[in-house]
């Protein structure tokens, strides 16, 4: 027998990958939960049947979604953290050692489970004595905080479902309010060959909600949609783009990262023409 | 009925994109060709079965295969491609006012004569004056002329069946040897999502065929294998990436490009960490 898991990117494209089976499958009140074993990508979750993370590629999307935001932020000390229940975001903010305190939002805890479960290597920090996990929605508990942090990472699913309100002007001037001065916001933001509408809508309602800047931020990632995935950064002061030339972490910090580097970091903001003339960039 | 189709780029892994249907099929000494319509993508043409180029994603492939190695010389005035009868990097090439000739070495002729029949917007540039093309071997050309020139493009298909010779030492010295002082060589070099042996193989004959670099720069392309793909550009002079920065084409040259702006072209040359630790650079 061979088993081909296929996700359509668009209803006439997608990607198919070979497996050898289901390791774990589990429906909850908000989501199906899927742990398929892949020859090619190794273990790969799903949620709702799309591809989430999968062994073998989730170190760049998750060394590029913590490490542009840390170096664009004079030294974060407390992270929030909105989704992201697999522990990848988390295991990357906890290689700097003057990060005090992370906090990990994730609405289903069956997520984070599965991941303590079945991914031990993105799991991994989610134990570590600097992290605590809720339960929750993004948005309620930004509504229910007084705490304020210096950098919000929103590791969310796509634009509908559970994680739609993650997208919108409500959320964004939440996330703001629970900034402190110097604060980052930095979301995942989707296919640039597919999702250039949903970039542009985010841009547009992160700025709405009042911060100064909003710049977008590109890789390659095999296992989504279009092989090439975005993020944006926003901040209410400057943009500024060297600080990425700084190095944060102890020199074995960068040795241990498989993608990020801070000369690629700055480049990663250099976006090709239908891209920038898409988002009206800079 | 639904057509799709899939594309394998190892056994475990691949592409799937759904078909209006066939438009051209045929097969030469040297291959077989097919023109697919896909939804997603517009037009495909297929060599031997896998992904040429699609009309939706050809721009990626085709800017950076030609304005790296344009920016990284003085100012080429003769220029070589070998491969590439779909015209992609000829179009590109004839943007520069100061490229006086450029020389298409195909060995398969249906294949220039498919692309002038179906990829119109691809094989624009054929009938250009500037443009000489000859059906024969790369290598071959290489051996029986005396002709020299500022640059040469391989835009060849992967190292198997009639591509496998243009991989080799004894051919990239045959480039040498055909290059002016100052040339560049440019080849498309694989994915690095799966083909990093043979990055690495490249690297190691371009350099022993009497190269002094070997510099590779990547860009994300949907439909190749792995989303993600690379180039080299090899010179016997330093390897000079500031020069990237300069102005070469006209405004509105750059204007219609629709992925290759200078900063992003500089960008492209800062690899992930995996990458420049397979490659072992700079």
């Amino acid at each position: 027998m061979e088993l081909w898991y296929t996700e359509k990117h668009t209803p006439a494209a997608g990607i198919t990958l070979k497996c050898k089976g289901t390791l774990f499958s589990t429906t909850t009140r908000y989501q199906r939960i899927d742990v398929l074993e892949t020859e090619e990508y190794g273990r790969m979750l799903l949620l709702d049947g799309l591809v989430m993370t999968t062994e073998r590629d989730e170190f760049i999307y998750h060394e590029m979604l913590v490490h542009l935001a840390m170096h664009l932020h004079e030294r974060a000390e407390e992270v929030l953290v909105i989704g992201g229940g697999d522990g990848g975001a988390v295991r990357e903010l906890l290689r700097y050692p003057f990060v005090k305190k992370v906090l990990l939002c994730e609405i289903d805890r069956q997520v984070v489970e599965t991941s303590k479960r079945f991914f031990p290597d993105i799991s991994c920090g989610l134990g570590d004595e600097r992290v605590e996990i809720v339960f929750e929605d993004g948005s309620k508990i930004l509504k229910d905080t007084e705490r304020k942090f210096d950098i919000i990472i929103v590791d969310s699913t796509d634009p509908i479902g559970a994680a739609k309100g993650l997208f919108t002007e409500t959320f964004y001037s939440a996330c703001k309010k629970a900034l402190k001065e110097g604060g980052i916001l930095c979301a995942q933001s989707e296919s640039p060959i597919y999702h250039l509408p949903t970039m542009c809508e985010m841009k547009k309602a992160i700025l709405s909600a009042g911060f100064s800047f909003a710049r977008f931020y590109t890789a390659p990632v095999p296992t989504y949609p279009g092989g090439y995935w975005s993020w944006v950064v926003a901040g209410t002061g400057t943009f500024e783009i060297e600080m990425i030339k700084r190095n944060l972490l102890p020199e074995e910090g960068y040795a241990e990262l498989k993608y990020f580097n801070t000369k690629l970091g700055l480049a990663s903001f250099s976006l090709p023409n239908f891209l920038e003339r898409a988002v009206g960039e800079p």
